[in-house]
């Protein structure tokens, strides 16, 4: 009945994420595992919980995708409507499953508890529904065919989900429908280029009809670049990345740092390992952004040696040994100081390579020779020292101090290759 | 036009939302400015960048919802597909907008760059659009009439949408369609409290019949707790809250550090400068994090005198001044070695508080004495010096690291009271 579900959407219940307590993960989650078997989701829905919207919801996506995962609202308060919504939108009534009833008592049995009068809800499904058991939860889940489509359900709870997604809805979906053409996913991460930059280089690659797809998003610096292939099995799909995977590996040759982790940290603290080289950081307006992001990266500790977050002035003279007189004639956000900082940290840590950075990250404090956005970058690189300006769009403070950190891992990535 | 605007739904487009490479986390934003508005959203839709699909389903919920707001797809790119299908829905024309196209030009210019080609794409608007500008980044939003509804199109990257959201759609809907029915919602941040002793604390506080409503969130030592009160005008939803906030500061006076601002960060600085004490900060297992949360807050270098990251044993000699053979005896994860760090941090930077973390972040480099979760903290108050001992949830390094650079920021908060 399922041989060629090609198509879903999924459907994540419950009035916190209405609200926007927090956003709906298990959706992406689902999408990802039945990728893997080369199903596309195609929509994501998100609704409270009301079992009219949810009924009539369920009924036009089932009609729609042959597929429809929904979670949530399984629970056993009366806040839980997706079993009385599903029943309601495949024309059945609920029957209670007397198996599951006696699984229930017996697990709370078990655990030495009497079953709440409120639990006895999860043991009702709509007629003719498979059950889903729950290896971690209470709740079970269940399928249940709706017109042209089928409705799976599973708990809300994230970890409750995972486990029956892995462990009974991919295998059935395996083992009814087999393994669908191949979608492949393949992503770069780039540094040092903007969003219009690539797309200007990236050329034809990016229109919307080109095989394999390409997307691109931008994030205070960071390019994250997506293939995605599409073909009559895995392999194909993989052939049809490998091609153009290849030219943008030559094409993007200095800005790509990474192909599986987004971290320019730990694209850093690998190259740094890789060399046996270590590293030094003096920072000013990213106040420990950059020691953070290369400090979160289990094994850092081999490559980073120090750090110094030198906020004020008198700890840029007291901490790094900046003269005085640059801060008085250039101030903080120069050349010159930018270059005595690096050169602070270099010879206090003994370190092959140490970078810098001071700026105006806003949102006061900008000056028209000065303005929010600007920042100097010193690099100590074996000895040698050099500065680098760049003024960065003065969106927000969080946001240029993450250019600004961006930009001085790059540097340092680009300098110790 | 839309005087009675009291439902709406919301919209989230990208392949990388239902690849599920992230959550959306826009559509829950703007429920919750909404909701100050009286304005329910009954429906989140996530679709990929497909443009027949995204006009379709603008097209249907239009119809539906008298209100739909719609994030991302207005980007220079190709694969920014969302101008078109709001025109295709609206059954107009794309037309370019002469002067936000001289803006852009503008913005580069004032930058000294070219705008790259592809940036012309966001100066086009359905014919008709009321255009909202970004007062944060390149891509303007727009609203425009379809049947029945209005749809609005604001950027994706969060805090763009977020900027656009309170600085032009929240205003004109205001101004638009008044103020609904009252649903208030008030939060408290508190510090060094588990889940579970504010749960038993709170009392009945938290049955779900409760008015006004609690809900308590938990995320690395920092529980976010919610009043939600709902009246027939704002100011009996208000009203409702007051009381139990009331209750709720005097219950808890020792763990709340804000009411409105979640970043621990921003509660220290405030408290410091009032008092007009400083703070030097010496990280070894944060890496720099300690520092980043206090320096992300504008006005920090008032207060943030100096931190180091003093990650290998030879910086914590070198620059801090610790005694080697306190590293030899009892190692840098000890009362020892955490008091050492607090005082190299004060005496260096003559500030009047330094805090100093070392601690076992994981994966590895657990021991049974010393297990991963393990943290000393090192507190320097006027003079004074005082150790602490932690044990964090082993769970991730990342998870630690917050938990411990949180509780450094509540050690300072309560020495500093």
């Amino acid at each position: 009945m399922l041989g060629e579900v090609r198509s879903a959407a999924c459907i994540a219940v419950g009035d916190e994420l209405l609200a926007g307590d927090y956003p709906d993960s298990n959706s992406g989650a689902i999408a990802r595992g039945l990728a893997e078997l080369g199903i596309v989701v195609e929509r994501f829905v998100v609704l409270g919980d009301r079992k009219d919207e949810l009924e009539s919801a369920i009924y036009e996506l089932c009609a729609r995708y042959q597929l429809v995962v929904c979670t949530g609202g399984i629970g056993p308060t009366l806040d839980d409507v997706t079993r009385e919504a599903a029943a309601a939108a495949a024309g059945v009534a609920l029957e209670r499953n007397e198996a599951v009833l006696a699984e229930l008592r017996a697990s709370y049995a078990r655990r030495a508890c009497a079953m709440p009068e409120s639990n006895e809800r999860q043991a009702w499904f709509p007629r003719g529904a498979q059950v889903m058991p729950n290896a971690v939860g209470t709740a079970p889940g269940f399928r249940v065919w709706i017109d042209g489509g089928t409705l799976c359900v599973l708990p809300g709870p994230s970890h409750e989900m995972q486990d029956m997604l892995r462990r009974e809805l991919l295998p059935w979906l395996r083992s009814t429908c087999g393994q669908g053409p191949g979608i492949v996913r393949h992503s770069f991460y780039l540094l040092g280029l903007p969003e219009s930059a690539f797309s200007d280089r990236a050329g034809e690659w990016m229109a919307r009809g080109a095989t394999p797809l390409l997307g691109v998003t931008a994030h205070t610096g960071i390019l994250k670049v997506t293939l995605l292939g599409k073909g009559e099995s895995v392999e194909g799909a993989r052939a049809q990345i490998a091609a153009r995977a290849a030219e943008l590996r030559a094409r993007f040759a200095e800005e790509i740092y990474s192909e599986d982790d987004p971290r320019p940290g730990a694209a850093i603290v690998r190259q740094l390992s890789e060399r046996g080289a270590t590293l030094a950081v003096a920072e000013s307006c990213t106040g420990g952004l950059v020691s953070e992001l290369l400090t979160e990266v289990p094994g850092a500790s081999g490559v980073f040696v120090a750090g110094w977050v030198s906020y004020s002035n008198a700890s840029k003279v007291r901490a790094l040994g900046v003269d005085p007189a640059l801060l008085e004639r250039h101030g903080a956000v120069s050349r010159e100081v930018a270059l005595a900082l690096a050169q602070g940290a270099a010879e206090r840590s003994g370190a092959d390579f140490a970078v810098s950075i001071t700026g105006v990250a806003g949102p006061s404090g900008g000056t028209p020779e000065k303005p929010v956005g600007l920042v100097w970058f010193g690099l100590w690189r074996e000895g040698r020292l050099e500065a680098f300006e760049r003024r960065f769009p003065p969106v927000d403070r969080a946001s240029i101090r993450r250019y600004a950190a961006h930009t001085a891992l790059n540097l340092v990535r680009l300098a110790s290759r």
